[in-house]
């Protein structure tokens, strides 16, 4: 029995895989303390067995580095209860005979839309979600990206579009990628969620040059073969044909990567991605 | 024998590794028509005897993914001659018997400033060089990134300097990290030459603002434990600790890693970091 678990911000998903990679029975609840989380996930697995290996997404800052003294833990995080929690110790004490597999829920669902999704039998590939913040996953050379903490791509300082003077909602940089760009700015900026804006909305048209240039700087830094853009914010009508137009302009003609292909593309599982990724974890 | 290839855009570095990775032997000459250089360090190399193995280094752009059907190839260059030529090719008519291995030249750098230098022991650390262009290597969890293509941290977009108008010298994007940072970016700024300018120069202000940005958006998406700076125009005093300055208040706090110790440092080996990182990928 292969389990996964998918341990977000807001829900948590605990489910054991099918033969094929797909979900066999999933639960999906909110996360709420870690006790009480981990302690729901744990019982609803016990009930159906014992896993050999669970496969554990998670949001962050979380240390994923084996070996480290801060494996499996929830570092410094504004979500009540949860800091210093250590997931893999709580999933260890539950299981002992369990192999545990953890990386970030991004990481999790790029490894997912890699290997059976939106970017199949591609090595290089990033993965990122706009939702209530903004976040992403990186596959390059077919590992994981890790790196002394792990990617926090809505951090990134892009450029501003050209007229837009909102300060921005990040409160550790206000005008960062997440600052100007997720879900909760979006709401500020213009009074309305991004879903109730139409699709020639000029919100779009921000919103596709703030998205083309952290993907530029994704594209200097790890060179992905396709980028995977997902999560609430993602599903209006036409943005990602907006983000693949802005980039091309951007890029001016330098990167050979961009050419003959859409670059930026949906993801595939949309909703699964996470808790799929979370299963090729445990099978690493 | 194990031989090292430093191939640049204006010199080319073909030496002999001594036992403990230092440079037993070696010859600098400029990099001139393809055939002419490789046919150069090639006849060096023969009167010495027969490597068993070859590192090369090499500037880009350039296939560096084994098994691709560019591996060793330059791509699309501005360099008379370049582009399309096989520096896998004509070493391996040259000696067909030693093993080849190729990575560009500031990944080879970035591998013998982890292994041996500035950032020694760690397995997470990116190398720029700003120097005629910007460029740079990353190694992330002991690999070095490769990607679709690899790394151009260059050409990176980053938030302009308040006050700063002038419109950039990159013949791609104009005002990329390198149209603004680059030393003919300095040159034609101010109109004199970087190593000309005085360590309390305005210039160095915004150097490091630009510096910072482009460190940034590394820490944002590949998460190093050290960044080391090297190349010509890095040599101006103090621009090390302005960079660190200016990263401390722009990251806001956000970033754990860049906490308690000196996170952008100067090379250890400076002239020699692209050749012993031959000698390293010859042994890899």
């Amino acid at each position: 029995m292969i389990a996964g678990i998918e341990l977000g911000g807001t829900k948590t998903v605990v489910a054991l895989a099918a033969a094929d990679g797909s979900v066999l029975e999933e639960c999906r609840f909110p996360t709420t303390l870690p006790d009480e989380t981990l302690g729901f996930a744990i019982d609803w697995l016990k009930e159906r067995g014992t896993p050999e290996a669970i496969g554990i997404g998670a949001f962050g800052p979380i240390g994923i580095v084996p070996g480290r003294a801060n494996y499996g833990q929830i570092l410094a995080t504004p979500k009540p209860g949860w800091e210093g929690f250590s997931i893999i110790g709580a999933l260890a004490t539950a299981f002992p005979e369990a192999r545990l597999a953890l990386d970030t829920d991004v990481n999790a669902a790029a490894l997912a839309e890699a290997r059976h999704g939106a970017a199949k039998g591609l090595d290089d590939v990033v993965y990122i979600t706009i939702g209530t913040g903004i976040g992403g996953g990186i596959l390059t050379g077919g590992h994981l990206v890790h790196g002394a903490l792990h990617p926090e791509f809505g951090h990134l300082k892009v450029p501003r579009f050209p007229t837009d003077e909102y300060p921005g909602i990040c409160s550790f940089h206000k005008d960062c990628l997440e600052g100007l760009a997720s879900g909760p700015a979006i709401s500020q900026r213009w009074g309305v969620a991004a879903h109730e804006l139409s699709a020639d909305h000029p919100a779009w048209d921000l919103q596709a040059w703030y998205l083309a240039h952290g993907i530029l700087s994704l594209l200097a830094i790890v060179s992905p073969s396709r980028v995977i853009v997902g999560g609430g914010v993602s599903q209006a009508a036409g943005l990602h044909e907006k983000i693949n137009a802005r980039l091309l302009e951007i890029a001016g003609g330098y990167f050979p990567t961009l050419q003959g292909q859409p670059f930026v593309v949906p993801p595939h599982f949309e909703q699964e991605a996470g808790i799929r990724g979370a299963f090729l974890l445990a099978s690493l």
